[in-house]
């Protein structure tokens, strides 16, 4: 044991292990060997092994091992009739007798699994006068560190079949089960980390109520962590409690205990690769490791306090704050020249670098843009319906702040300050995940942006605004639909379907922008030309740049010939669909949901307007789609049958973008149709609540509506829909 | 092989099935044997046994295993320099020296494995002559029938030391794998079942792109089911092809093949018991086992064409409906009879049987209601926001359809109506699961209201909307984010927490509601025990029902006890939080996250009307709560910092309803931030589209306005912000 701050972390550099599994991870509920539990427990410590760590093994089992044996044997010597007439039990009193059947079959088949991975193991029986003499217990000592100096796993359990002989008279017996034995020898060994395995994930929050799992603790300190133990459910304060007395008696001689489940995937290697797997005990444990659960609580208390302030109160912190970025830009073009020294000498490619660096004009504009938002429309309590119900009863629904959201961004460090503006006009709490890259950077603007907030408004506490520094953290933080309201990705797609896969809470965002654009039969090649252009060149990389271009096959072939001229003068790197792969010897196209990111585009015909919108509602992302027409009735086919987000008659789709909408600033564009749908401004922050008032001197009761002694007016005075 | 049609159920039947396991499920990638992956198909085998089943086992890996014993005893035997310099591999061409090596290894593996199990198992290691020569041939078939019949499991492996020899001159070999082995031996064996498990889930649709996965197809008729077979990918033609083909060839000789995952828990249990487990292949399958996909696409189809449909023909379809229901209603008290006789003959309740009962009134409400619901406004192509961008360049935001629903709801039939109005006059289509309790009514009202749309307008396919029938199909709806919009359980609270558990959809609705009325200082007790009485007593199981009463403790303490009194008598059951459990001797509360449901009430004293909205905020669910007081501070600190979906003063909690809000039909009660929150009328099954129409003569380019030669002129022309 030391006294440094134990974390899960820290578990990476501890080599010795016990690893102690409970019956339930032994043998199934059906009274059978789990061979595939098991197996996969041998090849974890393999791994372990490997890696240079020293793996005890206390494992029980060996009772149901025994009893199954023992059954079986009874079940071939049986009479006929007693097959016949009913099932036939093990006597439940003998149970060291099934133990001491079981013990040599449970050995084997340890022997045979580590067999297997190439690893001895050998079989460690003990009794307490093992354990109690002295010179016992140097003997047991030394051979088990020799076994483990060999590399050998000592399998170790308590010889039930002569332990049940009473301790020395007048004393107490030392162990009187494998938890306790457990916790003995890890004190005669010197092991570091104890792992417990069974059938709980670890230690949990509050008892299980209905179908409902609680939460984990992730991190436990003996007479500190506080938590709920329940008193009547099966997980309860029996199973419960008597993990975390053994834990709490074990942590006087390891460092650290983790209790996890075995019947999960790479639990023990989890544990010590320092992954949050189970509950980590420890008297010292470093809680910070929770950090994720408290900026979390922590943000969305803040985000409470910020949403009870005036319009006014919070246009002054978002003044407070461009005024403070202002000021201190020299500290923070210093910061971010670290971030441009460590990218430089990565030699990261230079448009990232470009997007890294921040200049006095970059923060001037932001400085400018966030002075603007604060002085724009004030977006909260916007009465969006208001009617009379009754008279002295009025029902109003107002714009509510969402309450917490959860932003992650890539390289962009400017993008902080603006999100932050966001968040704060909104009413809104805020975590935000930067870029590794950008980390300097990103610490010194949120510096300077919570120290003016509370220093602008003392009751606003600095954490309405957290920064999540890990990856570990958003995985955690995506699991807490407690607190967070709105997950906003913005970077690559494969972040976004990241972010979207791991999420338990809704992701305001788009994966994909496959966006096409349909040129009708009767398109003008004058109008054709520069639109497909712009869509495709002005900005490749862009999710509203076009990635797929469907033409008329009435549209006249030396127009689709000029076309292709035109966007290879313009470097456009062609393929084709079936058909123009053949028609105009193109390259074939890998199939028509590519996103080519750069200078790709496909080329396809279609027989008719029907075509190309059913192909655009099969393959495209629903994000953006054009049609290029002069005929009214085709525009109006388009946009009426075309489910996208965005649909645009002789545009190119580069327009769909919150700037070029007027939306002021972009929270993100938006595929899905809950919620907000295309290129999304503040509105997007924002959810609604109703809000009822009685001025009736009795009081409303809805009983006296029912009974027809009051009569509904339902008299709208206002609405929005 | 018989020619009756095969689908996931009739597999159950299947007695002698034959499992090939890939070289990928024994070796992991790292070349180490997969001890977990095997002990648990060997669990599941002893399964499959105890169940009666006849099980072969071809099983690839003796290579694997044969390299790893190798290069193990290589390296025991290298001199020392050579440990030092560097790695060791065994040379791949030796690969029948391995297989020779590894077959002993992988044979003890299994005997082992099964050993524990109480298994025997067998080896058979057969070579072309074994399958060439009809009486070779004949002992072979007796043997392994044999074994089969005394419930030992035969392993049967080409023999690679021999299997190697030429086949006889002129002659194609018969087998070169254990694809085309366990084909061969299907055949000689009359196996029914194939199952074949690698590494890949089944066969899937499309080739992967990217981090995606494809869907799986759940049933394949070779010939018949259209799949894409990537060309490029890791588990693209090569390895997906040559399954298929192997599968197909197999289908000549067995009546299934099952191509599935050996990495995923249950994979052979789950086939076996008739799960959508992996691809089944079957030359007349029963393709209706994809039901699901096909209701739910089919519905899609036929959304985009109600969408297409004018205001006047969708108002046409809900008339025609109304009155198709009107003229039909004989059949529909019909078929209700049947429903309510099976329910009496179940002994259910009276309260469940009353809302299970069709009447001629409720039959004609349900009319009156549709009629009302036509002639209602448009809710689509509402233009929600216009502005100009630039000169001849309008941009619009409308009101569109989300797409389709999944209304799952229990017992009331006369919901079923209700929902496909609804979703006729919103342009939705829609998937319907009712009760089983009400499966006649459900059913006869389906049929009218389809035949009744589609007689109305034949452009619009009956499918349109889809009555689901069991949970199953449920529960792969839910998965199904690529036809599905929204789901929306209306039922009881563990009925929408499975559905939230489950989907991948976004879901529409509230668990639980755990609603509050606090009783601020002032609050006269004339007014507070009328609204106390409605809220809890008006109808105890609605989730609007008050479950918790908090207490200004300065409240006097006379009118405490005359409330206490007043709720007695109306057979209100108190309960109290510790405060009020030993001020006013109540029995102490369960906790503050009770949610009763019939006449049991919470109460507990708060010292502040912050103390009180803290307290509904930890606790509550954000449904509805209400405060009872006369000061008007108290009044807008309550209403602005609940964070619920409906906060009221001075009024009961039973307002929260979306008649009573007058919003019309109500589509649910949503206590979710995102999306529509509080009672929902029919605007919460729509989204919106953002239409940009350019009437630029030469269209509209992006790039002229980054490069200034044009300005956006961003004037609003109408908005509902």
């Amino acid at each position: 044991m030391n006294n440094s701050k134990i974390s899960r972390e820290t578990l990476k550099n501890m080599k010795r292990v016990l690893i102690k599994i409970g019956t339930s991870v032994v043998i199934n509920s059906d009274g059978r060997v789990a061979l595939g539990r098991l197996g996969h427990i041998v090849e974890q410590i393999a791994d372990l092994l490997r890696e240079g760590k020293e793996v005890v093994l206390v494992s029980s089992g060996a009772v149901g091992v025994g009893s199954l044996k023992i059954q079986q044997n009874l079940v071939l010597s049986m009479p006929l009739r007693a097959h016949v007439t009913g099932k036939l039990t093990v006597d439940p009193s003998k149970s060291s007798v099934c133990a001491a059947t079981g013990q040599s079959g449970l050995m084997a088949l340890y022997e045979m699994l580590f067999g297997h991975k190439q690893i001895s193991c050998s079989q460690v029986l003990l009794t307490e006068l093992d354990l109690r003499y002295p010179r016992r217990r140097a003997n047991l000592t030394e051979t088990i560190s020799t076994l483990l100096s060999l590399g050998i796993v000592p399998i170790v359990n308590e010889n039930d079949v002569l332990g049940g002989l009473n301790p020395e008279p007048n004393e107490e017996a030392l162990f009187w089960d494998n938890d306790s034995l457990a916790c003995l020898l890890s004190k005669e060994l010197g092991v570091e980390l104890m792992i417990i395995l069974s059938d709980v994930e670890g230690i949990y929050k509050r008892p299980p109520t209905g179908n409902q799992k609680p939460e984990i603790v992730h991190t436990y300190v003996p007479g500190v962590t506080e938590i709920t133990i329940g008193n009547k459910s099966k997980v309860g304060r029996g199973g419960m409690q008597s993990k975390i007395d053994a834990a709490t008696t074990a942590l006087d001689y390891v460092n650290a205990v983790v209790i996890a489940s075995g019947y999960i995937l790479n639990t023990i290697t989890g544990i010590v690769e320092g992954k949050k797997v189970g509950t980590l005990l420890a008297s010292n444990a470093d809680t910070d490791d929770d950090m994720s659960t408290k900026l979390a609580s922590k943000a969305k208390e803040a985000s409470r306090i910020l949403q009870g302030l005036t319009s006014e109160q919070r246009k002054e912190i978002i003044i407070a704050v461009a005024d403070s970025i202002k000021k201190r830009q020299a500290e923070i073009l210093e910061e971010n020249q670290k971030d441009i020294k460590i990218a430089e000498s990565q030699s990261i490619s230079r448009s990232l670098i470009s997007r890294l660096k921040l200049t006095t004009q970059k923060i001037n504009t932001l400085v400018t843009g966030l002075i603007q938002l604060a002085k724009s429309d004030e977006p909260l309590g916007k009465v969006l319906h208001e009617a009379e119900l009754a008279e002295n009863l009025i029902l109003k629904k107002e714009t509510v702040p969402l309450g917490l959201l959860l932003v992650i961004f890539e390289s962009r460090p400017d993008v902080l300050p603006q999100v932050a503006g966001l968040a704060l006009k909104s009413g809104n709490g805020l975590l935000l995940k930067g870029g590794k890259e950008a980390a300097n950077s990103n610490r010194i603007l949120h510096e300077i942006i919570v120290d003016a907030v509370h220093k602008c408004n003392e009751a606003v506490p600095k954490e309405v605004i957290g920064l999540v520094e890990t990856r570990e953290e958003v995985k955690n933080l995506l699991a807490m639909d407690q607190y967070i309201n709105l997950v906003i990705p913005r970077g690559s797609a494969d972040l976004v379907r990241y972010i979207q896969q791991e999420s338990k809470i809704p992701v305001l965002g788009h994966a994909e922008g496959i966006c096409h654009i349909f040129i009708d039969e009767d398109a003008p090649l004058e109008r054709v030309i520069p639109i497909i252009i712009d869509a495709k060149t002005d900005y490749p990389s862009a999710c509203n740049a076009i990635e797929t271009l469907l033409i008329h096959e009435k549209w006249p072939k030396q127009n689709v010939t000029k076309l292709i001229s035109a966007l290879e003068l313009n470097k456009v790197e062609l393929f084709g669909g079936n058909k123009a792969s053949i028609l105009f010897d193109l390259p074939q196209a890998q199939g028509f949901k590519t996103e080519y990111g750069d200078l790709g585009l496909t080329i396809e015909f279609v027989s008719s307007i029907e075509e190309a919108v059913n192909h655009i509602n099969t393959y495209g992302s629903g994000h953006t789609d054009s049609i290029i027409t002069d005929n009214k009735k085709s525009e109006e086919y388009f946009t009426s049958q075309v489910d996208s987000a965005c649909v645009f008659t002789n545009s190119s789709t580069r327009f769909a973008d919150g700037f070029r909408f007027g939306l002021g600033a972009e929270v993100g564009i938006s595929t899905s149709k809950i919620h907000a749908r295309g290129p999304v401004g503040i509105e997007g922050l924002l959810s609604t609540k109703w809000i009822l008032r009685s001025t009736e001197e009795k009081g409303s009761i809805a009983s006296e509506f029912n009974s027809g002694e009051k009569q509904f007016t339902h008299k709208v005075i206002s609405t929005k829909y």
